[in-house]
């Protein structure tokens, strides 16, 4: 599509690791990148500006949360999420699918009009059409939106690993109508399959001939082993468009970002940096550390005295042991902020190392520190 | 006592409301001041580096709670709370008496003894003497001290008031004692005898024979109406040293203090900013604001536009109502600063009409804002 605010380029490669960079109306997304997830419209516990200074330059938005809080109505009203927030860098929005599957207890996939569930809020039955979804989401208005995918839970069942490619790719081709020829914005279409190679290759080829500006890998991370989603992505991350961003969603630890980056992966999300600083685990380069445990009760030192994010190195591990045990708001705040301030230290060196071409020590020195 | 190292000096005075300077080893405090809460060593929500850009001086730990959480062996360890939790400035501790009476169960009052209580954490049996209550406070290595009282709830019982006035007399006797001749820290004796002028005056003259370096005001904000409260402070304040800070302990709403601070308060702590901030209550100029209220769906404007602390200014009303209807840290994190933020800028535009010799006037104007 010429002309389109949306782009991304190849800078460097270190064997199928990639060095990118997408080009937004927002601005720029410097990959390998990682997402935090904002799932109300909020990273919890952290404030924006230091989110900003932590290098985040995208955030993710989930759908399905934001249609029920604070809803489109408010949304409309601010001309989207950037302006409800006051977030003026790129947002990313996933189609709602996720949680569809994840938190309604009754849902029912109709591949003629889409998704068929409750609110897991006030129990009110919703529809979610992939023409919804997108209307939804630029509603949100949102700078990558992702298509409405069926993503079924964890299984080895091929028939219905199938059935959920086929109604994908149906809702993929409506969402593509629906979101119409759009300058501003991305697209991105969603390969499911499971953990077959033939099946995520007949996904992917089904999604190509849409043509979409982006394509992230589904339907991973949903229980299955490191070893499995490593060896799916290496058998079908380098057959997904070279000149597009490829994004794998809701992972996941430095470990499998490290995985997933060797296997040619650009884009990451995932809740774990904030969701781990409320339950007191912390992620340093010396790898995980559960601050709840009494190992930390006089330990003197801060999580990282090389930070530079805020003034964190004035708390003390013995200091945040305390305020975990005593289930404070600032262990929440001081530990979810030093994460994302690691995950994007650790993204920003995982580019670094593939510009000078040494990746692959890198995975060797860090693939196992974090497991 | 020569060369000690704490002093207090009046600078100017409005009728009865006193501008003065605290001076301690640990810095300067402009009174009137406000000394926000840090029960368990943080201010609950609010970071550090943030709290001092308030123009917060002076905060209060509270001792009973502090015993038990982290515990006296980790404060020790740190050479008390300034270092275990980073703050430099001064800090007040309290002597563990008012939470006895408020959160344990199991209590029983010996004059001979102490306090005999179980600790709301575990049920376990807690004997604080007053002598108990001065050494923990010395291992808090808190700047001015208050000694072990009895507080009795609210009550018109005239006997049992002045029991209660007999053994924090004995009991004050022997703080100070344990106390010793410390030329760094301060301690405070707290007047008792609830909404009745003899008993306070009596019990006020009792402690100014044992001498302490301040005195409080102990067992108000207890349940009295505002109008009692102020009728008492009214009465007695002014009959307190003059030379001397003077300390309305647990108070309280804007309102409050504006009263007190007629009377001859010096000094004010309360949960009020926190606590509110944690249900979506924000106090402004123009009053009490709840959050809460679908009034402020879509409110795009902030909680103060003129509000320098932080980037606040970024988070609209109708963001922060729908952060608090989804039960977001962040919510809590943005209101309880703010509130700090303007508990300070109120303490200051007192301290500014003191000195013009227009506090009258200001409290006519905003004795009924906050109500």
């Amino acid at each position: 599509m010429p002309n389109k605010n949306f782009s991304f380029e190849i800078i460097s490669q270190s064997e199928k690791a990639r060095l990118g960079k997408i080009k937004t109306s927002k601005g720029f997304i410097d990959t390998p990148c990682f997402m935090p997830v904002g799932t109300l419209g909020t990273i919890k516990g952290v404030f924006l500006d230091d989110l900003l200074n932590t290098g985040t330059q995208i955030i993710l938005g989930n759908t399905y949360h934001l249609m029920i809080r604070p809803g489109i109505d408010i949304l409309e009203k601010f001309n989207g999420l950037h302006s409800f927030i006051n977030w003026q860098k790129p947002i990313l929005t996933d189609s709602g699918g996720f949680q569809i599957m994840s938190l309604s207890k009754m849902r029912k996939i109709d591949r003629n009009v889409g998704a068929i569930f409750s609110s897991h809020v006030d129990g009110k039955k919703i529809i979610l059409s992939p023409e919804k979804s997108i209307q939804i989401q630029k509603s949100i208005n949102s700078d990558i939106m992702m298509v409405l995918d069926e993503c079924p839970e964890l299984t080895s069942n091929k028939k219905k690993l199938s059935e959920a490619i086929e109604t994908s790719t149906i809702w993929a081709k409506r969402c593509k109508v629906e979101f119409g020829n759009n300058k501003e914005k991305a697209l991105f279409g969603i390969i499911q399959g499971g953990l077959y190679k033939d099946l995520r290759i007949e996904s992917l080829e089904k999604l190509e001939k849409i043509e979409f500006d982006g394509y992230a890998m589904g339907g991973l991370a949903v229980g299955e082993g490191q070893d499995e989603m490593f060896k799916i992505l290496n058998e079908t991350v380098h057959l997904m468009p070279k000149n597009k961003p490829r994004y794998l969603m809701g992972v996941g630890t430095p470990s499998d970002i490290l995985g997933a980056v060797k296997s040619g992966i650009d884009m990451f999300d995932c809740v774990m940096p904030t969701r781990s600083g409320r339950t007191g685990l912390a992620f340093t380069w010396e790898g995980k550390l559960n601050l709840k445990n009494s190992k930390f009760q006089y330990d003197k030192y801060p999580l990282d005295h090389k930070s530079k994010i805020r003034d964190l190195n004035i708390y003390s591990k013995s200091y945040l042991n305390h305020l975990i045990k005593s289930n404070e708001i600032l262990a929440s705040m001081i530990i979810s902020l030093h994460n994302i301030n690691f995950y994007q230290e650790f993204m920003k060196q995982i580019r670094t190392e593939i510009k000078n071409g040494t990746f692959n020590s890198f995975y060797d020195k860090y693939i196992n520190v974090f497991s």
